[in-house]
C-alpha cells in the first residue's frame, strides 16, 4: 500500500479543481441561452473565437514541434516532453475558458432577466471555470512531472511550454484584438458614422471575438505562466538547497512546499467562490462587495491555512512571512490599479478635466497619471522583496511569488468575469432587451470593469515577482554548477546587460504597437471594401462577411508577432552565450523597465477609458461635446497601451527569465562547470 | 620662476575661450540691430528673458546659501566654496549666453538682408559665444580648484554647483517655456483663432522668451554640468589609483589627463569654429555642410591631437582608445537622433502617414517611433562602455565621457545657433521684412532645427555617460574608504535600489508634465482675462500686458519645480543613509530608465514636430486639412515631452549621481570606514 504523503494532495487538488470546473460548466450550459437573436449573436462570437484559436493552433504546433526538437537535442528529452505537455495544458485551459466564456455571455444576459443575482451567478461561474482550469491544470502538470522525474530542473520545460503559449495568446491575441477594434472604429465610427457595436460593421464580430481572445485566453495564459513559473522557480531554488533562519531545510521539504502552498490556495479559492453571491435587487456596491468578499476571503483563508500548514509540516515560520508578503503585495498592487483607473478617484477625474482643453492635454494628463501610478506598485514589490529575502533569502522571493499567486483560482475568476459581463451587456443591447434587463447587465458590466483593472495590475505585479524568482533560480543554478559570476553593477558586462535588457521592453512595445497599426490598416481596407461592394449592406438588407475580417486580423496578428517573439526568445540565449553575467544584467534590466512600462501603459490606458466614460455620464458637456471627442482620442490611444503592449511585457519578462533558466544546461556546456 | 607644466595649459585654454567669446560678442554687437520694429521685438524678448532670469536668481540664491551651509557643516568648507563658485560660473555662462542670444536674433535677421552667409556668421557667432563661455568657465573652475586644493574630491562641490543650476535652468526653464507655449496656443490658436506668433496674444513674448530660456540657458547649463561632471569623475577615479594595460599610472598623470583632454578639445573647437562659413547664395544643403564641417572637423582634430598628447605625455595608448570610443559614440547618438526626427527619413514620414487616420494613430505612431529610437543610442553607449572598460577600466568609462564632451565648445555652438536662428526667423516674419530675407531666415532656421535635434540627442547621451562615470566614482570612493559593498544584482538591496531608481524617471516625468499643465492653465486664465478686459486689444489698438504673463509662468515654474527637485536631491542621500548598496542600485536603475525615457520622449517629440511640418509642406492635404489637425495634436503632446520632461531627465540622473559622490564623506561617517 502506498503511504500517504502530503505532496499527494497536489494532484488531488488539481483534479478537484477540474472536476469543480466541469460541474460549473454543466450548470452554466443548463441555463437558457435566451432569444434566437441572442443565441445567434453569441454563436457568431463563439465561432469567430474558434476560427482565431484554430488558426493560431496551426502556427503554435509548428513552433512547438521545432522547440521540442531543439530541447531534446540541446537540453534533454525529458525537458522536451515537459515542454510539450506545458504548452498543451496552457492551450487547453485557454480553449476551455474561451469556449465557456463565449457560451456564457448570452446566458448571463438571459439570467439577468430573472434577477441580477442570477446574472452574477452565471457570469461569475463562467469566470470560475477559467480560474479552476488554470490552477487545476497548472498544479496537475507540475506535480505529475515531479512524480515522474523528481527533478524540478526538468519541470522548467513545462514552464517554458506555458510561456510559449502565453506569448501566442497575449502578444498574438493582443495584436489581434486591437487591430480588429481600431480597424472597426476607424471606418465604422469615424468614417461611416455608425455606432460602435453596429452589426452592419463587418469588423464588429472580430472586435467582440477579440475581447474573449485577449481578455480571457490572453489573461488566462499569462497567469497560467506566472502560476507555474513561480512554483517551479521556488522548487528549483529549493532543490539546490535552502537555509532559512539558520536551519537547513530538507531538500524534499523545500521542493514540495511550493506545491503544497498552491494546493492550499486551490482549496481556499474553491471555498471563497461560494462567498460570491448577491440578492435579487443588488446594486453596484453590493455586487462589488460580493466579489471583494471572494477575493479577500480567499486571501485570509490562505493566510490562516498556510500558517497552519507550514507550522505543522516544517516549523520554520520565516517561510510563512515570505508567503504573506507576496500575498499582501498582490492585493496592494490590485487596489492601486483600481485607484488610478476608476472614475470615483481623482486621477481619472483629472484626465476628464484636462480633456476640456482638447486632446493634447488629455493625452499628456493620462500619460502622467500612468507614470505616477508606478509608485505604489513599485513600493509594494520592493517591500515584498525585502521582507521575503530578509526571512528566507532568494527562496523567500520565489515563495512570495507563489503566495501572491496562490489564490489565483479566485482572482482569475473575477478577472474573467469582466469580459463575460461585458459581452453580456453588449448582447443585451444589440438584441434590444427591455430596459430593466439592460440596466442589470450594465451594472454587472460596470463591476466587471473594475475587476478587470485590478486583474491587470495583479497580472503585472505577479509577472514581475515571478520573473524575479526565475531570475534568482537562473543565477542559483549557474553558481551551483560552479560558474563564478561577478554580477556586480560595476561590472561592465552587467551594466551593458542592464542597458540592453532595459531597452527590450521599449523595443517590444514599439513593435507590438506597430503590429496593431499594420493590422488595423488591413481591417480598414477590408471594411471599406465591403461597404463599397456589398449591395444593401448599409441599409441593413445584406449581411457583411464577418469571417473575412476575423481571418485578416488573425493572419496579421500571427505574422506580426514573429519579430517581437523572436526577440524575446533569442535575445537571452544569444546574450547568455556571450556572457552569463550580461544575461543576468539583461534579465534584471528587463524586469525593472518591463514592470514600469507595463504599469504605465496599463493604467494610462485604463484611466483614459474611464475618463471617457466619466464624461459620457454627462459631465463637461457629455457625449457629443468637444470634451468628449478629446477623451475618445485618449481612449483610442490607450487601447493598444493597455490591451496589447502593456500586457505583452508581462510575457516578455517571464519568457526571457524562463528561457535563461531553461537553457542553463546549454550555457554550462559552453562555460564549463 | 615657475616651471612650465602641461596642466597650466588648462586655465590658459579657459581664459582663451573666454577672450574668444568676448571678441565674438564685440563683433556681434557691432552689427546693425535692424529696423526700429525689429529692435523693439528683440528688446521685449531680451527684457522678458532678464525678468525670468532675475526672478529665478532670487530663488537660486536662497537655495545656494542653504546648500552652502549644509555642505560646510556636513562635508567641509572647501567643498562649500567650490559649490558656490560652480553655481556662480554656470549661472554666469547661462546669463551671458541668453544675453548674447537675445541680442543676436534681430541682428541675424538684419545680416541675412545682406546675404545668407552673413546671417549664418552672426547667428553662429552667437552660438559660439555660449559654447566658449561654457567650456571656458568649466575648465577654468576645475583647474583653479585643482591648483588651490590639489584634491579632485573637493572639486565635486564645483560639479554639484553646476548640477544645481542645471536643475533650475533645465527643469524650471523647461516648465516655464512649455507653460507659456501651451498656454499661448490654447487660448490664441484654439479659442481666439489668431495666428501662432500674433503680437496681440499677451503670452506671445513669454513664449519667445521661453525658447531662449529653455534652449539656450537650459541646454547650456545641462552641458556645463556634463562637461565638468565627466572631467571631475575621471579625476576622482584617477586620484584613487588607476592601472591601465598592466601599468599603474602616476596619480598626477591620471588626475590631470582629463583636464588636458578638455584643454585640447577647446583648442580644436576654436579652430573648427572658423570652418563654419558659407558663400552668398548658399542653400540648406550648403549650410548644413558648413555646420557639419565644424562638428566633424573638431572631432577629427581632437582625435589627432589627443593621440599625440597621450602618446607624448603618458605613452599608454589604451586611454586614447577609451577617449575615442566616447567621441564616436557621441556622434553616432547625434546622427541617430537626426534620423528619427528629420522628415527626410521614414520614421517621421510614417507618423505623417498615420495622421491621415486621425490624432490617435498619430500619437501611437509617434510614441512607437520614440521607443524604437532607443536602439541605436543604447548600442552606441554600450559599445563605448565595453571598449572603454576593456582598455582602461572604470577610468576608461569616465575618459570616454570626457572624450564625448571634449569638443563641446563646437557642438554647443551649433546647438545654440538653433534657437537664435529660430528667433531671427520669427522676427523677420513679425516685422514684415521682404520675401528674400524671410526665405533666407527660414533656411537658417531649418538648419537650426536639425542641429537642435542632434544637440538634444548628444545632451542625453553625454548625460548618461557622465552619470555612469560619476556612479563609478561613487563606488570607487566607497570601496577605497574600506566600505565593503555587495553590488551584485542578486543582493535584494541592489534589486530594490534598481526598482526605485528605475521608477524615479517615471515619477519625475509625471511631475514635470503636471507642472506644465498647471502653469499652462494659469496662462490660459490670464490671457482670457486680458482679452476680456483690455479694450481694443483684439483690434490691435491696445497693447497686451506681456510682463504679467512672463511673471505668472515664471512663478509657476519655480513653484512647481520644488517637488521634482527635492526628489532628485534628497532621494539619493536618504537611500544612501539606509544602504550604500541600495544607493548603487538606485543610481544604476535611474541611469538606465532615465536614458531610455529621455530618448523616447525627445525623439517622439521631435518626430511629431517634424511630421507636422512635413504635412504643412503640402502633403496629405497640407495646412488646414484633418490630417494636419491630427498632426498638430501630436506636436502639442510632444512639446512637454521633448522640451520639459525629456531633458529634465538628463539633470535627474547626473544630479543624483553627483549628490551620491558629493555626500560620500557623510555616508562614510555613518557606515564607518
Amino acid at each position: 500500500m502506498v503511504e500517504f504523503e502530503p505532496v499527494m494532495l497536489a494532484p488531488i487538488a488539481g483534479a478537484l479543481a477540474l472536476a469543480f470546473a466541469g460541474y460549473l460548466t454543466f450548470r452554466i450550459m443548463r441555463q437558457s441561452p435566451g432569444t434566437p437573436q441572442m443565441r445567434e449573436l453569441s454563436d457568431t462570437i463563439y465561432r469567430g473565437a474558434m476560427t482565431f484559436l484554430n488558426k493560431e493552433y496551426r502556427v503554435m504546433v509548428v513552433y512547438a514541434v521545432i522547440v521540442t526538437i531543439i530541447l531534446a537535442l540541446v537540453v534533454n528529452y525529458q525537458t522536451a516532453v515537459a515542454f510539450t505537455v506545458g504548452a498543451f495544458f496552457s492551450a487547453l485551459a485557454g480553449n476551455i475558458g474561451v469556449r465557456v466564456a463565449t457560451k456564457s455571455n448570452a446566458r448571463t444576459a438571459a439570467a439577468a432577466k430573472r434577477s441580477i443575482g442570477e446574472g452574477l451567478r452565471v457570469g461569475f461561474s463562467s469566470g470560475a471555470v477559467m480560474g479552476m482550469c488554470v490552477v487545476g491544470l497548472g498544479i496537475l502538470g507540475v506535480s505529475i512531472f515531479y512524480y515522474l522525474f523528481g527533478d524540478p530542473r526538468i519541470i522548467v520545460g513545462f514552464g517554458f511550454g506555458a510561456s510559449s503559449i502565453a506569448l501566442f495568446a497575449r502578444v498574438g491575441g493582443g495584436i489581434y484584438t486591437k487591430s480588429a477594434d481600431m480597424g472597426a472604429d476607424l471606418v465604422g465610427k469615424v468614417e461611416a458614422r455608425i455606432p460602435e457595436d453596429d452589426p452592419r460593421n463587418p469588423a464588429v464580430i472580430a472586435d467582440n471575438v477579440g475581447d474573449n481572445v485577449g481578455d480571457v485566453a490572453g489573461m488566462g495564459a499569462d497567469l497560467f505562466e506566472s502560476y507555474v513559473g513561480s512554483i517551479i522557480a521556488a522548487m528549483v531554488i529549493g532543490f539546490i538547497g535552502v537555509t532559512v533562519g539558520g536551519i537547513a531545510l530538507s531538500q524534499t521539504d523545500a521542493v514540495i512546499l511550493p506545491m503544497l502552498l498552491a494546493t492550499v490556495g486551490i482549496f481556499c479559492s474553491i471555498v471563497a467562490i461560494f462567498f460570491v453571491r448577491v440578492g435579487r435587487g443588488a446594486g453596484i456596491k453590493t455586487l462589488h462587495a460580493a466579489l471583494n468578499k471572494g477575493v479577500f476571503g480567499s486571501a485570509i483563508l490562505m493566510a490562516v491555512v498556510s500558517f497552519l500548514l507550514i507550522w505543522y509540516l516544517i516549523g520554520v515560520m520565516e517561510i510563512f512571512y515570505a508567503m504573506l508578503a507576496g500575498l499582501i503585495a498582490g492585493i496592494v498592487i490590485g487596489l492601486a490599479a483600481e485607484y488610478y483607473t476608476e472614475n470615483r478617484f481623482s486621477p481619472v477625474q483629472s484626465i476628464a478635466i484636462s480633456s476640456q482643453t482638447g486632446p493634447a492635454t488629455n493625452i499628456i494628463s493620462g500619460f502622467s497619471v500612468g507614470m505616477i501610478s508606478t509608485l505604489i506598485p513599485i513600493i509594494a514589490v520592493c517591500a515584498a522583496i525585502l521582507v521575503a529575502f530578509q526571512f528566507a533569502g532568494l527562496y523567500g522571493i520565489a515563495i512570495a511569488a507563489v503566495g501572491m499567486l496562490s489564490t489565483l483560482g479566485m482572482t482569475l475568476a473575477t478577472d474573467t468575469y469582466g469580459p463575460v459581463a461585458d459581452n453580456a451587456a453588449g448582447i443585451a443591447e444589440m438584441s434590444k432587451m427591455g430596459k430593466t434587463v439592460r440596466t442589470r447587465a450594465e451594472r454587472l458590466d460596470a463591476v466587471g470593469n473594475t475587476t478587470a483593472a485590478i486583474g491587470k495590475g495583479f497580472a503585472i505585479g505577479s509577472a514581475a515577482l515571478t520573473a524575479l524568482a526565475l531570475f534568482a533560480a537562473y543565477t542559483n543554478r549557474m553558481v551551483d554548477a560552479g560558474i563564478t559570476m561577478d554580477l556586480s553593477i560595476t561590472n561592465p558586462s552587467v551594466i551593458v546587460g542592464l542597458f540592453i535588457g532595459g531597452m527590450l521592453p521599449f523595443l517590444f512595445c514599439a513593435l507590438t504597437m506597430r503590429a496593431v497599426g499594420k493590422g488595423a490598416s488591413l481591417i480598414v481596407g477590408e471594411v471599406r471594401r465591403q461597404f463599397r461592394t456589398i449591395p444593401g449592406l448599409m441599409k441593413g438588407r445584406a449581411k457583411p462577411d464577418y469571417d473575412r475580417c476575423i481571418g485578416i486580423s488573425t493572419s496579421a496578428a500571427l505574422r506580426n508577432m514573429a519579430l517581437p517573439a523572436a526577440l524575446a526568445i533569442l535575445t537571452p540565449i544569444a546574450v547568455g552565450l556571450v556572457s552569463p553575467e550580461a544575461l543576468g544584467g539583461l534579465l534584471a534590466g528587463a524586469i525593472v523597465t518591463g514592470l514600469l512600462l507595463a504599469i504605465t501603459l496599463a493604467n494610462a490606458g485604463g484611466a483614459w477609458d474611464n475618463a471617457k466614460k466619466y464624461i459620457e455620464e454627462g459631465r463637461f458637456g457629455g457625449k457629443g461635446s468637444e470634451t468628449h471627442a478629446a477623451s475618445v482620442i485618449g481612449d483610442t490611444v490607450g487601447d493598444p497601451f493597455k490591451d496589447t503592449s502593456g500586457p505583452s511585457l508581462n510575457i516578455l519578462i517571464k519568457l526571457m527569465s524562463m528561457a535563461a533558466l531553461l537553457f542553463v544546461p546549454l550555457l554550462l556546456k559552453v562555460w564549463g562547470g
